[in-house]
């Protein structure tokens, strides 16, 4: 949105006759100035389908376990969080941890360890980007407390955490990264994301026609008798670019590892419907664009 | 299954009236007697739809790229072989590495280049179970010839992997493990895999009740017109136990880094149908079995 902004100053300042809109789309849903963002809801849809997936796996022994699942997320826990929504279904994480709130290994091992006494497992699900209270991810952490971030490693955050975990409590562990799937899997998209991506390029382009330039398409959450449903409108570019909407602060609870009610109600309509994808020998069916050779 | 026999051996000697009945189910594909078992074809599936979309998700971007994935199999190439049905839809990986045939990291590194050299992108899919000639599994390979192996590490073979290849080729790489994910996505279950589940154990009780005993059931391919086609039949308990069925060399390319034709059509009807599963909340209903104390 930033460039778009760019892009549609100067050729406003040049005199050149083009519209410019910015269509918003992102899974990591930090774009301010919209309820949510086309892609979010799809991700979320994914995340949430697939850690529920894992806890039933990680429950499935008699062998006590603790899972660390990494989700993306650099610097706001829209996707870490959207792992709660499996806790409707009875198999949601245990813990979870946003980078909107400074992560402390202390307690997250004490967290840990009161819930696989309790219950003799345990699901940890946390964003990539959460760092410690002077501003280091834990991703990158050289060294700490539990003495197990002091080589080079290859393996990424949730192996580390699990690795501490293993030496805190001696449990079994398991480190898992949703990594590139949970930004590619298409096949478990949600229809509601799907309908309303079609419906902001749809906007954006009679928007443009009508004679707008410079905005960008927006969500407003407009609900009727607890029925969710958004309008689209246009918002200014500059609101926009270069800030990040992070997740409010009032929708995690106080020990921070959890999302409350708040987020639930607001993530949870936008995984809704499936997707009626094409299949095609028993596989998800893409568009193939052509790459047409210019003269 | 040798549990199984064993059960069925015990019994019979100490002349108790117990019939026994192995009822096959592994997500491997390792077991002798049987044309398949429950539990692949949706493995399967689930491999074929998140290799494809990983590689839409690689080409997506200008910047060139390495991907190499982890898939589970241990001693056999059955589920890491899946990968390539998404070749069939144009997506699938461009290397596949099977534990039916020993690992050569130079003549990997080599494969890699070749494809990245030609593509500006390579995708590689590698057995967990993936051995030197040695003997010695890569994923536990303290030292090489590319010196990346040197130290302790968390990450496992898929992260060790695109370490090599970033060494070798200075590309960007990343490594990703299925884990988990691959044995527990029943929300993209096959339908004709959950059908023979409930097939097999059917049979087995049927069978049961007409007095067999000591025997697993097994599925036999007749394929009529060239339709896919499974009959059931009582195979004896001792012919699975403690064997393992391999992918055949000879449906393994000569180069050792690809499956042959007769793998994708042995692999491809295991994999259809959708699986009509019910939400519950967008996500998701499994079924929830409550533990009644003993009295």
């Amino acid at each position: 949105m930033d460039t778009c902004n760019k892009v549609s100053i100067y050729l406003e300042n040049a005199g050149y006759a083009c519209r410019v809109m910015g269509v918003p789309k992102t899974i990591d849903n930090d774009l301010c100035g919209t309820d949510h963002t086309p892609g979010y809801g799809s991700a979320a849809k994914f995340i949430a389908t697939t850690t529920g997936e894992i806890y039933l796996d990680m429950c499935a022994y008699d062998v006590g376990m603790v899972v660390v699942v990494e989700i993306m997320g650099r610097h706001t826990g829209w996707l870490a969080g959207a792992s709660a929504l499996a806790s409707l279904s009875g198999w949601g994480p245990d813990l979870i941890y946003l980078p909107e709130r400074p992560f402390s290994m202390e307690a997250f091992l004490a967290d840990v360890r009161a819930v696989y006494q309790e219950k003799h497992h345990c699901l940890a699900a946390v964003s990539e980007g959460i760092h410690f209270a002077d501003g280091t991810y834990v991703s990158e952490a050289k060294s700490s407390a539990t003495d197990s971030f002091g080589h080079a490693q290859f393996g990424g955050l949730a192996a580390r955490l699990a690795e501490a975990v293993k030496q805190d409590t001696g449990a079994k562990v398991r480190g898992i990264e949703l990594s590139l799937l949970q930004r590619s899997g298409a096949h478990v998209a949600a229809q509601t994301d799907i309908d309303e991506a079609y419906q902001a390029g749809a906007f954006a382009v009679e928007q443009a026609l009508g004679g707008s330039s410079g905005k960008m398409v927006a969500f407003a959450r407009e609900n009727e008798n607890d029925q969710y449903r958004c309008r689209l409108f246009l918002e200014p570019l500059v609101t926009a670019a270069n800030h990040e909407k992070k997740v409010p602060l009032a929708w995690i609870n106080e020990n921070g590892n959890y999302v409350l009610p708040e987020f639930i109600d607001y993530a949870l309509p936008l995984i809704q419907g499936e997707n009626r994808r094409p299949l095609e020998n028993g596989l998800p069916r893409f568009a193939k664009l052509k790459k047409i050779p210019v003269k």
